[in-house]
């Protein structure tokens, strides 16, 4: 298998979008039974991040944790307005190695796989790769 | 091989173990050659860094840094108490992918990985794995 | 392929370096056509990110916020006086899997791989793995 792409529309300036069920859709068709998805967003106002799905006021306070490390500052040279968003997604990160067993990724029970938006709202894609390590 | 697990239990609120050693002795007994290395943790309160191993004020002023970075707030509405260490735990990431040559981890002079404690004490585990590339 | 090493003379305390051309270099040569190209920093006191690196901007702005993010403090103990570089380290992280399709790295428009000086100016490698997927 080559690649394969998630699309997303967010919503909001920032948002954590659950992937994890398009994941793991794509890793169950693969056929793959034990190897490593790899995941890659080709955007730099928006990252890939790993965190509890169950509760969503944890993606709440990781929001807020977000905007008060990176507040717009008066000597950003960043032209369109949006260079916070381009520190998040160097914090946080542009890809992920998630490892598959049983034909289906494995995380942890709290575990979910999140775009990061922090510029929208965009259209968004995510590639997303899996490979059979026997 | 499939996957190797590495479990430790962490001693404090915020911690950074030194589990080098650990995954050096998989990839060893992996016998693979020249590959990769994965290391993966499916927690969202713990997550996995490289830094220097060899002088610990580097872990102390680190954890400075994380407890800076993400103080405890009056608007987090994650009602557990830990939204900081799962913020912590995107900032530093929960994956990493090292390289295997001549049957050992290639690290820099100083480099160790870490198991990067925010909600201890707890049980933690890190998954393994060990492939060769040729 | 074993390993390939991009090396970089860094010019200032801080700096993001676009290391893009290097890697793409490497991509080509190696004549992997669909597959994985794996980076790896083995220093302690400078990371790998993605970002944009068309305009420079970008880069400047990125430098102001890791300055912010992590001011030298009087209770470090690591007696270098580079405590906040490991610190930066940890947060954009030391290593990057990138994807490859057509015999080239896949980015997105915009984007770019940097070498991220955090206590230079010095002498710094990249390694770089090219692994063909199928």
């Amino acid at each position: 298998m080559r690649m394969n792409t998630i699309e997303i529309s967010t919503q909001s300036r920032q948002e954590f979008r659950d992937i994890t069920a398009q994941v793991q859709e794509i890793v169950q068709r693969s056929g793959v039974q034990e190897g490593l998805c790899y995941l890659f967003c080709p955007h730099t106002t928006a990252g890939l991040t790993l965190n509890e799905n169950w509760d969503p006021t944890v993606r709440h306070d990781l929001g807020l944790v977000m905007d008060a490390l990176v507040p717009d500052r008066p000597d950003f040279r960043h032209a369109e307005g949006n260079a916070p968003a381009h520190a998040k997604t160097s914090l946080v990160g542009s890809q992920l190695t998630l490892f598959v067993s049983e034909g289906r990724l494995v995380l942890g029970s709290w575990q979910g796989v999140f775009l990061a938006e922090f510029d929208g709202p965009r259209r968004r894609r995510v590639l997303v790769k899996v490979v059979a390590t026997g």
